[in-house]
C-alpha cells in the first residue's frame, strides 16, 4: 500500500518538526552530555548484537530472494566483527574534540563591538544514501557529536537492519539527556517521502547524499534544501620525467590496485612522454602485474602495443575497478590541463623530484587534494588526522575534501556592545 | 523575438566555457595582478562616467514609460555621486588583504605527510540580481579580488546600465593580465537563460541571489547549483526587564527607524512584562515619535490601547517599513522561543544588564548573529570590520552572515609526502 500525498506531507512534517526542536535542544549540551549518549548507543549496540543480525538476516534474505548478487549480498552482512567496528567507530567519535563552542576568531572593532565567531552546530541534516547499515551508526555518532539532529533515510535493501539499528539508538537516547529525536530512521519505503523531504528548505539544513551516481544526481535535481556532495572520484596520478622511477611506480599502484572501487583510486595514469622506455616498461608491468587492465592513448599504445585503446569517454569514467586508462603527455603543464579537463576535482597526484614543478602542479590543479609523491588513496579523514569523516566533498562550498567534524559545523556571531548604534 | 531553446543553451555554454577558462586561468593570478585589475576598473569607471550616465538614463526613461513609480526609478539613477560611490568601492575592495593562498592550518601526520589547508578561489559564480547597477561593480570587485570568474545577471530595468558597466569593465580588463571573461554580464533578456545557467552544475559553482523573495524562491527551486542565500531578515530586538531604559530605547529605534528597508532592520520588539508601565511608554512613544506604527499582541494592546492588533501573520512579515510588531513575555526564554519560531535566523539583539541571561540569549537563539546592548543594524561586513560583503547569508552552510572576500574563498588541500603509500 503506498501512502498518499497527504500522507507523506504528514510523515514528514512530524520527522522535521521533532528534527527541528532537537536541534535547538542540542543548541545547550554539553561536550560531557554528547560523549555520554554516544557511550549509551556503544554499550547498547553490543548488547543488541544478536537482535541486530536477526533482522540483518531479514535483509539478506529479501536480497537473495530478489536475485541480488551474492557479493553485494555479503556487503549487507552484519558479522561480529561489523558490529565490533561499528561500536569501535563511535567510541573514537567520542574521544575526538568537539569543534562546538570553539571561538574562530575574535575581535574588536573600532566602535568598541567585540565579535566573537563561534563554531556551532548546523541544526538539521538529511543523510540519504544506500551503503552497508554501519552508515546509519556513523552518520548517528558524527551528527551527534557536533550537536546536530539528523534524519536519516538508507537504502531499501538494509531497512530491516536500519530500523533495528535506529530502534537501538532510541533506546539508548532515552537514557540520556539529550532528545531522542535528535537522530530519527525514516521507516515509510516510498520514494516520495524522499522527495517530500527535500523540498524542506527551513525545516532541514543541509543534505548530504552517500551513494552512487543516480542518488546524487537525484537529490541534486530535486532538492531546494543545500546539498553537500559526496560525488565521483575520477582521480589522476601524473609521472614526471624528473622522479624516482621506484616510488613512482609503488605510488602508482597503490593509488589504483590497493582497493579500486573507493573514490580516492586513481583512473588515469599519466605519463611524461620523455620517460625512458625501461621506466614506462617497469611502471606498466607493476600495474599489470596487479591485476590492473590498461588502456591507453595513441602514443601509449605505439609505445606499448599490448594496451587496448582509450577513448574520449574512457578519460570521463570512473572504473571502480582493476581498469586503467594510461595518457602521454609532454610535460606537467599538459598534465594539469588533462586534469582540470577530465578530472572530477577530487584527488590528484603529482610524482616529481622537480620543486617547481610540484608547485605548478598544486597550485593549478582545481582539486579537493593535490598529493605530491604519495597515494592518492591517502585523501581521507583518518589519515588526514581529522578522525572520522562522513565523506569526502567534491563540492567547492562550505567543505572541499574530508568532511568530518569541523565541517558539520557553521558559526555564529556574538557581538557585545554598549549601546552602539548605526549612523 | 524569443531564442529557441538551442540558442539558449548555446549562449550559456559559451558563458561557462569562457568563465571556466578564465577561472583557471585566475588560480595562478598574483594580488598584485588582481589590484591592478581593479585599479583599471575604477578609472575606466571614471573616465566613463557620461557614457554611464547616459546609458543609464534610457533605463530610467524605459521606466518610465512602463509606469514604474517614481521612487523606484529614482534608485535606479546612476548620478555623479553614485558613479564616485562605485569607483571608491572598488579601490576599497583592492586595498583590502587578499585572503587566496592564505594557509589556514598546516601540520604533518604520523605517517610523514606535510598537509596544507590552503585558501583558494570558489571558480565560477553566478550572480542573479535586481538591484542598483552599482551591484555589477561591487559583486565584479570582490569576485575578481578573490581571484573567481563571475556571471553577472542584473535585472531588466537595469539593463542598459550594467551593459554599459560590462563594456566598461570589458575594456578595462584588456589592459591587464587577467582573462576579460572573469567578469561576464548575461545579454540575453530572456528569462529562460536562468533557468539554464541553474541547471550547470559542474560548470558554474555557487549561486547568490541577490533580490526579493520571489527571486530567491525561483533561484532555489530551480538551481541544481549550490545556493548561498541572502533572505529576509525578520530581525527581534528583546528588551529585557534589568536593563538602562534609555541605551533600550535607543536600541528599538536604531533597530527599527534608521533605514527599515533593509534585512538588518528589527521587525519585531519583544518586551519583558515585568518592565514598568513608564519605560514602556517611553520606548514606545520614541518609535512612534521615529515614525514607526506599532502592531501588538493582546497584553501590549492590554497596556497601550491604541497600539492595532498582530496576528500570527504579522510575527513572519519582513516589513522592511516603518511599521513594528510589539510582543509581551514573561522572561527570556519565551523571547528565544518567539524568536527561533518565528525569526529568519538573521539577526536578534537583546538588551539586557544580567549576564546570565545575555549568555543564554546569545546561546540559544540560532541566528547568523546575536547582538548584546547594540542595534541590529549593526550585523555588516563593513561594521564588522571585514570590508565590503557580497551580502548576508542566511543560510547555514559555508558562509553564514557577512560574505565578504574570506567567504567567497574556499580551501583545498595540498599534500606532500615521500612515497607513503595506503596500508
Amino acid at each position: 500500500m503506498t501512502a498518499s500525498n497527504a500522507d507523506i506531507a504528514k510523515i514528514v512534517t512530524s520527522l522535521t518538526a521533532a528534527a527541528r526542536r532537537a536541534a535547538l535542544a542540542m543548541l545547550s549540551a554539553t561536550t560531557a552530555e554528547k560523549n555520554a549518549a554516544l557511550e549509551e548507543i556503544a554499550r547498547e549496540i553490543e548488547a543488541s548484537a544478536d537482535f541486530l543480525k536477526a533482522e540483518n538476516t531479514k535483509d539478506l534474505d529479501a536480497a537473495r530472494a530478489s536475485g541480488v548478487a551474492a557479493p553485494l549480498v555479503e556487503r549487507l552482512r552484519l558479522t561480529d566483527k561489523a558490529v565490533a567496528e561499528m561500536v569501535k567507530g563511535v567510541r573514537d567519535i567520542a574521544r575526538l574534540a568537539d569543534p562546538v563552542s570553539r571561538i574562530d576568531r575574535e575581535w574588536t572593532t573600532e566602535a568598541g563591538l567585540r565579535i566573537r565567531k563561534v563554531r556551532q552546530p548546523i541544526g538539521v541534516l538529511l543523510v540519504i544514501y544506500e551503503s552497508r547499515p554501519n552508515v546509519t551508526v556513523d552518520s548517528a555518532a558524527l551528527c551527534l557529536k557536533t550537536g546536530n539532529a539528523v534524519i536519516l533515510r538508507g537504502g531499501s535493501e538494509a531497512i530491516r537492519s536500519n530500523m533495528a539499528l535506529a530502534d537501538v539508538i532510541a533506546r539508548a537516547l532515552q537514557r540520556t539527556k539529550l532528545d531522542p529525536a535528535a537522530v530519527q530512521v525514516v521507516r515509510t519505503p516510498d520514494r516520495a517521502v524522499v522527495g517530500e523531504l527535500l523540498k524542506r528548505t527551513g525545516e532541514i539544513d543541509v543534505v548530504v547524499p552517500r551513494g552512487g551516481k543516480e542518488l546524487i544526481h537525484r537529490v541534486v535535481t530535486e532538492s531546494h534544501i543545500p546539498v553537500v556532495k559526496h560525488y565521483e572520484g575520477i582521480c589522476h596520478v601524473y609521472i614526471d620525467d624528473e622522479c624516482d622511477p621506484a616510488l613512482a611506480e609503488r605510488i602508482a599502484v597503490n593509488s589504483k590496485a590497493q582497493r579500486p572501487a573507493v573514490c580516492n583510486a586513481m583512473e588515469t595514469l599519466i605519463l611524461n612522454k620523455s620517460l625512458p622506455d625501461k621506466t614506462l616498461r617497469s611502471i606498466l608491468g607493476a600495474m599489470t602485474k596487479a591485476g590492473v587492465a590498461l588502456k591507453g592513448d595513441d602514443e601509449a599504445r605505439r609505445r606499448f602495443p599490448d594496451i587496448e585503446p582509450a577513448d574520449e569517454g574512457s578519460w570521463r569514467t570512473e572504473y571502480l575497478a582493476l581498469i586503467c586508462n594510461v595518457r602521454m603527455v609532454d610535460n606537467v603543464d599538459d598534465a594539469i590541463e588533462h586534469i582540470n579537463r577530465y578530472g572530477s576535482r577530487h584527488t590528484d597526484a603529482i610524482v616529481t623530484t622537480n620543486e617547481s614543478r610540484a608547485r605548478r602542479f598544486s597550485e593549478k590543479v582545481d582539486s579537493a587534494a593535490v598529493m605530491v609523491n604519495c597515494s592518492t588513496r591517502l585523501h581521507d579523514g583518518a589519515q588526514f588526522g581529522m578522525g572520522a569523516e562522513i565523506g569526502i566533498s567534491t563540492d567547492k562550498l562550505h567543505a572541499r575534501g574530508p568532511m568530518g567534524l569541523e565541517e558539520l559545523t557553521i558559526y555564529k556571531y556574538v557581538v557585545e556592545g554598549a549601546g552602539q548604534l548605526r549612523q
